[in-house]
């Protein structure tokens, strides 16, 4: 993590942090304002000088002609490409339609592809990137919170089938990272509030301080302290890059990353991925994994008390609904990808800071719900 | 390039080529009756024990109780999936049909895809493959002369798009390929004919020596000479996983492997991949290729006849068609992924195994066309 201001450009001050990954190595940029410097980041970046700006109808009209401004001012010709709001339209019909549109630009293999939104516009963005051409450039503008701490760093991209979440994709790491504090402004509070569910799962699995310190600025944050929320994202930022150096392609260590992921991804696919966003159904699949590791002796009641009366402070969803709870539960988490075998790799809890892996069905994670719903557990 | 036995089966002797690509190297075994080896050998590579045969009709009646046989024997348990035959249907819809397929047949990570068949079942499923949950191991099992001499090695994955061919995929290598030259036996003429125009391709930009060896032996080679394709298919394997090497992902150098496709995939993408196979399309091209490489004065007149003469002789197609010879030539090159700020990169002779890059407009190919069909070329 360094402090530097960019040459050249009237940029304000900004954090860099590396993700090393070899000759896939690339910086993540954190500031106020810096959405104005795609521009010319992206020039001293690529040879090419044509782009495609993915995004969607909401942040287009918030955004898009700053992007666009910034890179023609750079020498670029762009085209945009809008896709309806919402993680129903993650799909493989509206990735075809990104590539029809790239194809009527005449985007060529020297084409950057800019992800400018939240996780749904990065993941199908991203995904359309690293096959269109077998792979062109490509740089995230995560706008909303949960993209800015989570979605858009580490490369996994991909699209939903009816069967699971995330089923198709493929690991892309993009050329830049691009995030503008200054955008989570114009978010909606219930998109904030859900983007916070990443932040206290990275506080959950590998940094008790940065739990300690949400706890105790809950407030300030909701408020969107600036100075706050970049420390924040910047420690988020910083937390995931290590995950990923250390297993980028998810064979082993990568995977506690998916606290609260496993029951979330259920709850999200057996609810059409219309009643919950994404860090609202984690947060269901993080109080319910925290309750499960007390139960199998694994941590202390405090721990759970703390994580799960932090998530409902912040209004974050912390039971599953009744009518989830039932069988269908057990097949929904069986589709998730990380089974093998037919079990499935659960992330649970030592302490804060502190996870192991446990191997269970999907029915017994189903049984485990029942139990603790009837107050056994 | 060694010959060696498999170890606890009973192997006929076999060839082996590696590619070396670091953590993603893997052998390309050669032999006779080999697809009968693929339970052990798939077995020895993998943790999982579940695998998909992607194939098509015609050569599932033929090669699926073998390849199923084998796997069975080594613990697997199989599904089938089989694509209707023909470049029609290496496309997005077909891609999704075996997503679906794999998700009804609860395959999952540990899982490994297979393909049998040719130069689309290769593409089509390595695409599948490398997209699958994020990627699964894959297998190579080609049974056309042109996939097992160029398509199945590589990493090259894809489908076509109304504007072009290939122009959706990944580079994604394979575990694994097994060549087993038996199945020529059971391989149209035709597509005998058309994998030869690959062959014919490595022995111009690469090999004058094996260029010498297809003159002298056509007739042995049309005959199914078993010793003599397999030490054809060994050379060109070993020649494609010198070139992969040296450029995986087609930066530069790889594109020597473009020669004659540049002009063939326009081809084949305006008569819409229903008039010429691919191997056709590409003798077409190169048979192009030789002549304007005279006329710019790069080669001299007794390359181009001897190329020419042995596309002839193999009994491939080596004019472009009156009706095609027009400015929609031009835009169909333009559509091509190699081209980049409007240019595409052409590759030319200088000699039997020697070539050179020129960069050229869609429309300026178009017009050395229309002048070497009038014959002022």
């Amino acid at each position: 993590m360094k402090r530097h201001a960019l040459q050249n450009t009237p940029a304000s001050p900004v954090d860099t942090v590396t993700v090393e990954l070899g000759d896939r190595s690339y910086p993540i940029v954190i500031g106020t304002g810096v959405l104005e410097e795609v521009g010319p980041r992206l020039g001293a970046l690529v040879p090419g000088r044509s782009a495609a700006i993915i995004s969607n109808p909401t942040v287009e009209k918030l955004y898009l002609n700053r992007v666009v401004g910034s890179l023609a001012a750079a020498g670029f010709h762009t085209t945009s490409v809008a896709i309806p709001d919402g993680e129903t339209h993650k799909n493989l019909a509206w990735l075809t339609f990104i590539y029809d549109r790239l194809l009527d630009a005449r985007m060529d293999r020297t084409s950057t592809l800019l992800a400018l939104g939240g996780g749904v516009i990065g993941d199908l963005a991203g995904f359309a990137a690293g096959t269109f051409l077998r792979g062109v450039p490509f740089v995230q503008l995560p706008t909303t919170l949960l993209a800015q701490v989570d979605s858009s760093v580490g490369g996994k991209t991909g699209v939903n089938h009816p069967a699971g979440k995330n089923l198709i994709g493929v690991f892309y790491q993009p050329q830049l990272v691009l995030i503008d504090v200054e955008t989570l402004r114009t978010l909606p509070r219930r998109e904030l509030v859900a983007g916070l569910a990443e932040v206290i799962k990275y506080a959950v699995i590998l940094d008790a301080e940065l739990f300690v310190l949400v706890e105790e600025n809950l407030g300030r944050i909701l408020a969107l302290d600036t100075e706050l929320l970049r420390h924040i994202i910047l420690r988020c930022c910083a937390l995931k890059a290590m995950v990923v150096q250390r297993d980028e392609r998810e064979s082993d260590y990568r995977s506690i990353l998916n606290f609260g992921h496993t029951l979330g991804h259920a709850i999200e696919s057996l609810t059409e991925y219309t009643r919950y966003l994404h860090g609202e159904a984690v947060a269901i699949g993080m109080a319910f994994a925290a309750r499960m590791s007390r139960s199998q002796g694994y941590c202390k009641d405090e721990t759970v008390h703390r994580i799960v009366g932090l998530l409902k402070r912040a209004g974050l969803p912390v039971e599953v609904p009744q009518e989830l709870a039932g069988a269908s539960l057990g097949l929904a988490i069986e589709g998730d990808k990380k089974v093998a075998r037919g079990k499935v790799k659960f992330v649970c809890l030592e302490d804060l800071g502190r996870t192991r892996f446990v191997h269970f069905t999907g029915q017994e994670v189903a049984e485990f719900v029942a139990r603790v719903r009837q107050g056994t557990s």
